[in-house]
């Protein structure tokens, strides 16, 4: 990326880095940017570099004196980006697969140039009306009604976070903003429900608000990893006799192991009769919900009290851009409204101050970016995309259905497959079989990763150590899934041959 | 920014946008940023905008096609840019004026271009090591012992809130992440101090964590706005005999309306008498501490727990980036580790994977945008920018010492000017005059900020309406300072001559 003639230093004597000096090396990293991404899948997917490698290369020292950009460049070459696991690769496919896209680096880009931080409206109000809009463009896109409003927070973690406070400020008579919970023996125990196959976020958040992990009770699921709702109605009965206050459920569409969809119309009849806080966890999965064909996954989400989505796990947003809808605004605000005197301004009463809604005060113009996605690809062209994911993932759910040394352990409801490795010669079942699998397709993993060519990751399902493959790259295509399949074959036939005990072979 | 000839549809049938479209469009932006930024002070610096303007000039449904560039760019300079408020601005003087910086913006590029999700170390090994490192070299600039180790957060207000997580989770038997706060008679009532001039972020996380805002315990200061050791360790001794469990002191080293500094040695020695974790919120003010002549500022942090300090404020960093340095690292990981079975890595007891750190489990690199900003101007470059910074306060502070109609109204320890009209000829005190100082200093503040030319923001000090004028921008030059005195002389003498009552008139 570097030029071999250093241009002279770099930044004028007070000021800000040289505006033809920014202007070179900007236009030096857009055409550098546009090469990799281009080219991505010629590097490794995953990191090739031991722990320590990437720091061992740094100095510990910081530069007392002015460095060129052409040094860092260099660096940035040599040694940062081959110690970066490739999440633009095309076989990335593991947790999420996620894609920045153009217009998100560009949005990105300019929401940096400006910087501005639109904690109150009168601080950037075109970032405070642009979030608005483009919260309501993706709220219509994925069906909701306009009884939801909008804010972006950074992460799922934050947006559900915000959700269970808002849940935790609605339980009568506790004053949990004024008062909090510790040494009140008049506020009974809270507890939240979620299934077994809930995001980690939710019991962070619980945490974090002072709820426990005592707090949050773990609701078995069926078959297809779905929170059973008979068992749910059950622990809140047991845990109102026993003196707990239910007070929050969080439903899944689209749990990170398996992308199970938890049976919301079901959930939000409990949450109603119970009077619960409903939070709907779609943060991966609800962006299908802005197929046509696949708006039926946030069948019931309309009666929650609030859903977050993630528009940087499957809308091509860089991270990070979480959409958080809530029909309880008033809630939220009596929740988190804060206004020093150095934050107030004239037009408090006309206008949105998204800082009212949230823990952090500094918000960044992340509109901007969401905004450029959306009109760069226009609704039909990103559900395309999805479309094509799913049907991609399809297509590996056959090739596993269909082969005799493989097994599908989950539903496929959109782009994420689990399965493992099960060579159909093995005996049947019993513990020293389920350990022996569990060995193989650990090493199935490490082996197919080592390759550098493609990327998953794995959960555990019912004990079994499980692998996944998620469909999410906009740079993915079909010769990138079919490879990834004949290393999985090629690596699984030859693992079992080296391992597989004397007495289990033919 | 637009061309005349749109290119064809900018995007491919089911990919990213076609990398040579994002390298035209991406050099076109680029130039465009070098020209704003290089002439930005042709903007008005607060938005000429009504609440509404931006929102009513968007379409209000969702695009259903693809739009190309040309015509999100040309929105982009027709509706959002006169809807911003100019953060970059060389004439922004409100709140805490802030810089992104050529190398920062540069940075967030190739984050965005990257979009690692920097969750475990394998994931990003070179995020994750060079986070270490450019806290390493953070923590060196700001004469910080090793003992501390950082993360990277995205603000401030989550820095402070992960530190008084840390604080809760040290309360003895109280066991908060297992049990939580509610319905636990056994567990007393929590008590944090922090004082009266204390950040909102603050009394935030105390509402977020379940410690509630009577948890919070604001303690008087003196007459230069610091925290009085004295009313605190009273304040403490009062709670513990009526029954409240003092867990947690956060001192602030910059105090967000007048930039005081809380007396940190002398706190120090309370919170080690009464076993109490220590925070220190120099969000602001710590960059300070770079430069060898003000390193005293953060004389005693080294004995506290945790410290945060946000290169996004004023070290030319683009928002957002909180540093927080804490020495209780284990504390921090028992509070937050949470690690599912999807999340496990075979590196895991080798490496950091700094999602065990904190509530956010997606984590942007952050890193490599600091990493480029110190090694661009490096640690000497970077201190002569606050020392100009601090220098130009000096001389406004003198400026309005030295002028009959004008008061300074605290301390001036960093960049930041607490002042107000005040004309000499109106009669000594009572509460009369005191609302007309109020009302003419806002009138003041508005006038100003009307003419586009400067920014300026308020608060209450003892009482009175007060300007605040924060100098901390890149662009910022003498004459830039020169003007905004002279328009405040101007208009506060127009705006006296025009509403002073008659019976106070010379």
């Amino acid at each position: 990326m570097s030029e071999t003639h250093s241009p002279g230093t770099p930044v004028g004597e007070f000021g800000d880095m040289d505006p033809e000096v920014f202007r070179t090396y900007g236009h030096r990293i857009i055409d550098w940017i546009a090469d990799y991404l281009a080219e991505v899948d010629r590097y490794p997917v995953l990191a090739e570099v031991a722990p320590g490698q990437v720091r061992q290369q740094l100095p510990l020292q910081p530069p007392d004196e002015p460095e060129s950009m052409d040094s860092i460049l260099d660096d940035l070459e040599k040694i940062i980006v081959p110690g970066l696991t490739h999440w633009n690769h095309p076989a990335f496919f593991a947790y999420f697969a996620i894609t920045g896209s153009g217009p998100g680096i560009l949005g990105e880009l300019l929401c940096a140039a400006f910087n501005v931080n639109a904690m109150l409206w009168k601080t950037a109000p075109a970032a405070t009306e642009l979030e608005e809009v483009v919260l309501g463009w993706l709220r219509q896109m994925l069906g909701l009604p306009p009884s939801f409003q909008g804010i972006i927070y950074d992460t799922a973690s934050i947006s559900s976070l915000h959700a269970i406070a808002a849940a935790r400020e609605m339980v009568p008579g506790a004053e949990v903003r004024e008062k909090g919970l510790a040494g009140r023996p008049e506020v009974p125990r809270l507890r939240l429900y979620t299934s077994e196959q809930a995001h980690s976020s939710i019991e962070k958040a619980a945490i974090t608000l002072g709820v426990g992990q005592e707090g949050v009770r773990k609701i078995p699921v069926d078959e297809a990893f779905r929170l059973d709702p008979r068992a749910l109605e059950r622990a809140i009965e047991e845990d109102r006799a026993a003196g707990w206050r239910p007070f929050c459920i969080v439903a899944t569409v689209g749990t990170t192991s398996t992308t199970s969809v938890d049976p919301v119309p079901a959930i939000a009849d409990i949450a109603e009769r119970y009077g619960l806080w409903l939070h709907v966890d779609a943060a991966y999965a609800g962006s299908a919900a802005i197929l046509p064909e696949m708006r039926r996954v946030l069948d019931g989400c309309d009666r929650a009290d609030s859903i977050v989505v993630n528009p940087h796990k499957w809308l091509f947003t860089p991270i990070d851009l979480s959409a958080f809808y809530c029909r309880r605004f008033d809630v939220l605000r009596r929740a988190f409204s804060l206004v020093p005197e150095y934050l107030r301004t004239v037009e408090d009463e006309q206008v949105r101050n998204y800082m009212d809604y949230g823990v952090q005060l500094g918000r960044r113009f992340r509109a901007l970016k969401l905004w450029m996605v959306i009109r760069t690809f226009g609704h039909k062209g990103l559900a395309a995309r999805i479309r094509q994911h799913i049907r991609w993932a399809g297509r590996v759910a056959q090739w596993i259905d269909a082969h005799p040394d493989f097994e599908r352990l989950a539903p496929v409801p959109f782009s994420t497959i689990c399965f493992r490795a099960r060579p159909h010669d093995l005996p049947d079942g019993g513990d020293d079989v389920e350990a022996y699998l569990d060995e193989l397709n650990e090493a199935l993993l490490h082996a197919v990763n080592r390759t550098g060519r493609v990327y998953l990751s794995h959960t555990r399902l019912r004990g079994m150590f499980v692998l996944r493959m998620a469909i999410g790259n906009l740079r993915t295509t079909e010769e990138h899934i079919a490879r990834a399949w004949a290393l999985l074959k090629e690596h699984a036939a030859r693992l079992d041959a080296e391992r597989r005990p004397a007495h289990w072979r033919a």
